[in-house]
């Protein structure tokens, strides 16, 4: 995972900052607050509970220097490694209470970033060998679509597009209101500016329609297997042909095996269970 | 579920906002800009294609009506609902542009709050007849927290503390840091605002210092059985007791019958899968 | 004082910096930016000019370095210490544009929390040797009552709930609605998650009313000290009492007298009259 | 009052709203939720305890309509407009929920607003008939400025300048800094776009200074009554001339009498106590 | 122009509450407030005072209606059509006071748009019936991209790509920091999640490597006409080709018959004269 | 130019990041993500293409360092400085991605304000001589206004008022609506707090009327030389004395020569070209 690239400061910093703002309310953690002393000083370690693929470790120690500058994170594994049950992931230390307040915020963010990237890992795994790359959707939660899309890229996946804007993608409910596929890949590739225009398709006879039109990708909308290939032999690489719907785990290896450029999964984001971590503190001082 | 309070548009609305702005990006829904007329107009379909509980309704639509306050919303389903599998939760009808535009949003907010409900509802069920609560976390997705609290009631949950500053709840870590169990409770009680102040304890030990030092509510972590009943027996109703820690839907029907008043699940708001939509739409005009 | 805990940066100093961007307009300060030399810089000693009660030292303070990081704060007092009239409770030195063009944001938070904490010392003195605590309301400054909250705490008092959603608080109207103090508390008691529930009663048979439905707190509104003695009798300890209405300075010891746990007053922090301070800057070079 | 001008809603409504955000929190009023049918509709009279003078009617009561745009607020009185003890200033009639929810925002914006007005008012009439204004200064409460010096207006005084940056104001600490009273004012009126240049003098030497360098206002701070007179004298009504430090209400006629333009009064907007206000909510239904 | 679209009011007016802001300051319009009667209403007639192309008209029309929902605005033009000098694009009428203090707001923002509409055009037509288009760049004004961009569409013009993240545009310092143009092409492939990657050359040879690395479009920068010619014929259609750099009226012709698809102008935005516009107010009552 | 202050970083910082997060989307630059190796770094020289007024150095830089603290900016020239073709602004050195990604931002502000101080200095030389000063108008970006009054400075020029709320002008439509000039100047006089009171005039009569009212400053709209001459001998340097309306650079001298204080020019702000800059940058390892 040598070429991962994680996102900006400038980008992530106000999901972690508002995650922050939404967990300490108007009057901040009580508990800590009441109970730690305020020179109490710890060093804690953040462990995975479960083997998994590790994706934004920076991005949710941020919590704890965003709460307090003196607090130092050294982390022990790296985004796109995969550790094993029980490693430790981070060491944290300097004062006790924002480690222990921004603790949640840090552990809710990571547990659901490393679920996705194993999750992603997975299925990765299960195309290995046929060419075929993983790709998630725009099903992801709101708020964090820069967070989960760069998890996949941590699991092994790709990228689809970010956003409405970035790339268009006709389906179904575009073809009828804009008059068929035709007519819609023509408009998009007269409109649209300069972006990849693909094509949701369900059939064959579809397929041929919007690769005459002028569709630079495809979309394969719950094929079967035997249309899978007889699409992939029908586009013979001139366009990039994605498959989507009715993809399990099971169906993949056969589903990736057609030739198809990328198999799109939206559950990688929008199902992949957390990863459970645990968080134990170490006093220290004062 | 007749009670149920939705959260007040003031708070949820720029949630949705944001989710919008985060999936129109800079230059708006490019596919749909480009093929669908302007004055096209259509209705459509919102489905559940498994069966599950209703959360979230009136929240994720709300993506159509911010986005163009002509489109009309005819929910034909109720938050804290059961529907089947395929059931129709609401007509979306108006302009085509905005509905289309609007429909990852909607569907993305509405899958997850749904999963949430469906997944708290079969929990409830299993522990129906006990007498015990099941009850939410703040392993919660980074700002969703209000939306996530409220589709665990939908499920017919209970919710525990909002944030940090809500309540007073003693972990491990905190024991170590403060000098114990009864200095944290002492500590809590003196220096919190009339908050409750709970202690989360991992023996019956921890939970005799925890009743003495004047605790209002205990969570057992980790106990088994027989200690939660003997947790249950020593308490003897004068304080709230929650447990946490292990609990598996095989598991439930058993700790729920301890007596407990509460069983605490991080898993329903982290790792609950979302609830397949569907979004058939017809065109209408012009 | 020595357990006052201050309000968290990443909370307080949104607050600072929107008023810095209120005074500074579009255009910044006019007189120091056109008379003060660039390279200038000076100490300021900020003083007391009346005796009082400091509260919010570092918050106020904050407004010099969020201007100018290079600005020094050298404090000669801590928030919850008593100090005479004349007291230097800050020296301000470096850049001494930036220390001028926040002299006022400064000054105007600083001279409202001491204030606050000044009438609150002066309250708590006034019950001092009663057991009862004095607490503050929720008639606090829009946008400041973080602040106000904490200077009441600097000032020995307590606080009441921070807002709407940390607690619950059944007044006239709600019993009114809500068709009676039982159904009200009974209400409160299902549907409000693991929070206080206190009940504003009137009369020694509304008190009797809010012990039976279960309320958690009460909260006597214009007691004769008579009937304030008797509740405090008929509660027996059992759940928390405060008083509220009418509460003037003179009839403070006599009430608080009665047992009860905290009087709530809210003019701590709706009029408590500003302390006022002096800024006396001595050039320091270049 | 009639030419009394209320603030643009663009401009005071994020103030209004912030305020209900603070006191909602993140889960909204669970007392209200919790205990007031959502179907319950009510009409409240709102009225003010003692006699004063109203300002802010309107921005308050859009604690109510940002809340719930169903509600209906019926103004009974006028900004600017003197009211007896126990007048009603509006009936505010709808869904009690909302009501009740924004009743302490609306209150706490009002009571504060009302109470400068009422304090300028009583100053304002101290002066009567002597020609001089009164006038606030920029001693408000952070982010509530526009509103305080409006409710200055409303009580009948004058507003200074507004910030830093719509008027210079030379003084004591910017002469020491400038090197001296000419050279502050020559620096300012070269370099700062055709605002005023008011100095702050101490003796009648530095008002001669000032005046020889070309001041458009001078501030005469901590005069006795006798240096006034002489220093209107010497002004001969060329320029404005402004009286602050040491007024208090007794020596205010005799101030006035001097034959100067204004008088600066901090305390208007920073020590003016609230006016009390009640609440009286009739249900109404359903 | 029937096809222009205007961007989402979601997404543009918060630019424009943005630019009402910045001119309102905090006190709002001081001079309407004072001379102009509060019932007063009147009807604006906004004129274009040379000949032109219009766009933003809806969205410079917003001020008003931001500021006061009661002022109507009738539309004269429509955005994409060309107006002659002295035509009037819109008709304002309702409450005086907002109509003057918006004006500036939608002036400035009209007169921006419609200069770089009416400058677009005039490139266009220098173009005419050579099949290549007109392109702006990312030389915008920061804040206003998405509306800049509209105005070059609403002149005839193409986007080139809105940002950052929605195209690969390989420029010369990437290609010394990449080892190259065709190891950054490779890693560019590879590494972008689907998007066009186009290169910029300055020589023939680096258009044959850039064409042989698998470049799906690429730039010519600073190319002779000859050179062009030789660079159309070379990439024989496969991909798109785009000219940029020294691109005058004058030599427009030339460039654009060499068969290129796209010119790319940066003055189109970043040096466009605004449209002058007047603003004749009629008073209409009360 | 030793008395240029440029405006403060709370203030113009906000700017800056929003124009990065503008540029940067939601995904980041793709381009140097993909090929830039995570650890090169580089020094690049930021040039002026053509002759210039330096403006907005290093606000224009903060771009660079707001991305990534490392980046170091080696400023080698001063705002109000002049600046020949070739010249190098500044050295921009660090790692190599955030030094790419700021560029176009960076570039955007510094060609736009050294755009409009270059055309003021151009201005301001063609008065040079006649005491005459050059001022700007509101006919600003909107959004930029802060940084384009700070290039009419660094340009030589003089800042008219910054809003709506900083100094009344009364126009055309302002006097139609009030009824009159000398009307409309006594409301201002009497309802703005000490501002500056200027009206636009478009005849000697009106100025008669605007002076005998008691106008502070007056705008002379239209007038041949001829009337500005006699307006000038008329006003006699009593009141500040400014003229707008169809100043070209040709009739420039003239007008200036008449007498006058200051001439306003909108098209400083909303029309004047960006200076074009370039961008060399040198890898530099690692």
């Amino acid at each position: 995972m040598n070429d991962l690239r994680p996102p900006l400061p400038l980008l992530y910093e106000p999901i972690v900052e508002a995650a922050l703002r939404e967990d300490l309310g108007r009057a901040g953690d009580q508990t800590t607050d009441a109970v730690v002393p305020a020179d109490a000083t710890a060093t804690a370690r953040l462990v995975a509970r479960r083997a998994g693929r590790v994706a934004g470790l920076s991005v949710a120690c941020r919590a704890f220097t965003l709460l307090d500058p003196r607090v130092e994170v050294d982390r022990r594994a790296e985004d796109g490694e995969d550790v094993a049950a029980g490693a430790a992931l981070a060491l944290i230390s300097g004062p006790a209470r924002p480690i222990l307040s921004a603790e949640r915020v840090a552990l809710n963010l990571l547990g659901r970033l490393c679920g996705i990237a194993t999750a992603t890992r997975e299925v990765v795994a299960a195309v290995a060998g046929t060419g075929a790359r993983v790709a998630c959707t725009r099903k992801t939660t709101p708020g964090l679509r820069l967070l989960e899309k760069y998890a996949v890229r941590a699991g092994g996946g790709a990228n689809h597009r970010f956003g409405l804007d970035d790339a268009v993608l006709i389906k179904d409910n575009h073809k009828r209101l804009a008059g068929g596929i035709t007519a819609a890949v023509r408009k998009a590739l007269a409109g649209a500016h300069g972006l990849s225009v693909e094509v949701e398709v369900e059939t064959l006879a579809e397929l041929d329609e919007a690769m005459s039109a002028g569709a630079t990708a495809v979309l394969l909308d719950n094929f079967t297997t035997h249309d899978m290939r007889q699409a992939v032999a029908r586009v013979g690489g001139q366009v990039r042909l994605e498959i989507s719907g009715g993809v399990t785990l099971e169906r993949l290896p056969e589903i990736a095996s057609t030739g198809a450029d990328a198999v799109s999964i939206g559950a990688l984001t929008h199902s992949a269970p957390a990863v459970d971590l645990s968080f134990e503190l170490e006093p220290a001082g004062p």
